[in-house]
């Protein structure tokens, strides 16, 4: 008894949370992080004085940047989500907070490190969700369509990560040589498992409720991310697994989960080392932390 | 009593002239200007005789980018534009002419000054009305998106020049440095200030009629194209207010609003300066336009 | 009474081969032809190693380009084919024996000339079935958007070679002095001209059955893909025609049509010489088809 008690216990609990509203606390914090993480790329500070309608468009962009890829990907409105005035005001405001407060006081406030790993944690929760309701609404369009709910909540949970070279080049910045789905960060990685997971279980060939997955792989996100971003290391608990994965099946040398190892050339004309976008940035990254403050 | 009359006559002015319809002459007049500025592109010419289909795309992109950008803002085909038959005819007549008339006859007409600014200042009415269209397109799919609006308005009134990264890279260009949104030319930036104008008047917080906003500014872009076209100068009458704004609100430093100004590089990596489209082509226009005749 | 049941014959054989149907057979020649060439561009083979999802991308773009381009440009979700399950699953399969086949031996298989040969005249079976759908299903949409439909048949006939570009950047490639619009190869240029052809039908303006279209045109597209593929050459039929017309409508130096010809720098600025796709990948193709045996 006591343990169908503890279920049902859990049972309302994970459906009590998969019920919660994500506005505006929790969006509120992902707008927070995206946008110190615009904040963190090097050039963007120059962009925002030089150009503000460009560094706004950027912060819009890894704000609301899911919701626009997944839009274009079922063939609607990319700029669907921009109806929701609150939500594109509420984002404004913290772009706005983050970029120009005087003494730079809000950034110091989010970026104070506490403060940073409560948020990341509150992000993590969106982001769940957002995959989550991605699959949901690609199988409602298409009931078969498993491929599709796959790629409408990789592209939900990645968010603007993926549309990376082209955000950057809206900020005059042009990397070619990398991108997210050549060399995959966890987050990204993380949303490519969690679309299918979740499609799994939209197709019911995965036992288990949607909002005790949910529950499960937010505890699951908010963790890791926690630890990694306490740690400042960019090192996927996937790591292991991936390696002797794709060792196995697609032969590739021991360590290409590591996306730090990803040094070969990869085309014998003007080629670039396919450099991690952590390399190419996590220096510049620390060097960007300190000079923004 | 005169007083009312004059009213009456005005509001029956801009009444009148706001139903215009813009097919054939003002749409004419559009194209030639557009593919004018698209034979000023270095090498475009050369692209012209070595691949005829890309030179034409190009022609279309200049002539209908802001139908084609609009569609794709708003969900729909972005060939939709291209079931206008004659339309698309007119303007590849205007191609044709433009590139490949015998001894350039066709580009020495309509590239002599005289003529050029009847041209410009039909553009700019079918520029007007373009925001004023996308504004209210907008305002029926989405009756309180309000940032939608301002965005489709923008796309309809800037055109081609936001996607001038792309349209450069069909002519096998590709300058990642700078873009219409980091550096705006005058055309796109009133756009801007155009679409806000006419979203704020579809929301009935701007107490003037549609046409009367219509005329009035169609008459003061019609005007400052003239002005700036006739003198070859890119200075933007917004420049004073811009650069005080930016200041005040973003810590700009004074000039921002003085695209010319925008020197100091935007990234730490293989960085370039953050050049003014103007700036990067200025004199390159100014060689082209002398090599075309 | 002879020619009489000649020509029922004649159409009958169109009839029944215009509606066979494509899936399973033609479509594997197609996967495994479109990912052949994808396994012998510069640097896929490092790719397949290092991420297999970007590699699986790649090859789901060369396998389906082509309906993801026809429903970007008539407005619907760019993901709408990847609802069939089983297609995407027999091209996943191809993409996986050619890339990771023990021993590369499917990779083997297939690149044996004489097994090659028959299925790249199978693939044009496909190439001009999807032109001809591509059309009509343009008609059904628009049915007096004449360019529309030359438009849709034309993406749908050259399927991924039109974004060359962005494929290639999801494999850490860059290439912005060269294009399959700016320069390009028979296979994009024959698609264009079938595009044209199969509107003028769709339009009744050319007086012949689609049936019978479709069988011509199959006949001359997989006659000269296997010929120029058996004498590993470029040469386009077309090019004497071409560089006439080119010459006369766009005084075109003579010999526009061949794009080995494209050597004139096409910009005053960073230029790059306009190269020909096939200049820039052909001696590459030839080392990476040893390379990748």
């Amino acid at each position: 008894m006591e343990n169908v008690l503890a279920v049902l216990n859990l049972g309302e609990l994970a459906h009590a949370f998969s019920k919660m509203g994500m506005f505006p606390v929790f969006d509120l914090a992902y707008y927070i992080v995206s946008i110190l993480y615009l904040k963190y790329e090097p050039g963007s500070v120059e962009v925002s004085r030089r150009s503000p309608v460009a560094s706004w468009l950027c912060a819009m962009l890894y704000c609301f940047g899911s919701y626009i890829l997944a839009d274009i990907m079922l063939g609607s409105s990319p700029v669907d989500y921009f109806q929701h005035n609150s939500h594109i005001l509420l984002a404004s405001a913290v772009w706005y907070l983050i970029f120009y407060c005087p003494l730079n006081l809000f950034y110091k406030c989010v970026a104070f490190l506490p403060v940073k790993l409560v948020l990341v944690a509150l992000k993590e929760v969106v982001r769940v969700r957002k995959i989550a309701a991605g699959v949901h609404h690609a199988h409602q369009a298409y009931h078969h369509g498993f491929f599709i709910m796959v790629i409408v909540g990789y592209v939900k949970g990645s968010g603007v990560a993926l549309m990376s070279n082209f955000e950057q080049l809206l900020r005059g910045v042009w990397r070619p040589e990398t991108n997210e789905i050549l060399s995959m960060s966890f987050p990204t990685k993380a949303s490519l498992y969690g679309a299918i997971l979740f499609t799994l279980q939209e197709a019911h060939w995965l036992p288990v409720s949607k909002s005790t997955l949910i529950l499960v792989f937010t505890l699951f996100m908010a963790t890791c991310k926690v630890v990694m971003t306490a740690r400042h290391s960019h090192g996927s608990p996937f790591a292991l697994i991936e390696s002797w994965t794709c060792h196995l099946l697609f032969g590739s040398p021991l360590g290409c989960g590591e996306e730090d190892n990803h040094h070969a050339p990869v085309a014998a004309a003007p080629s670039s080392p396919l450099k991690s976008k952590e390399e190419l940035s996590e220096g510049a990254r620390k060097r960007k932390a300190k000079k923004a403050e």
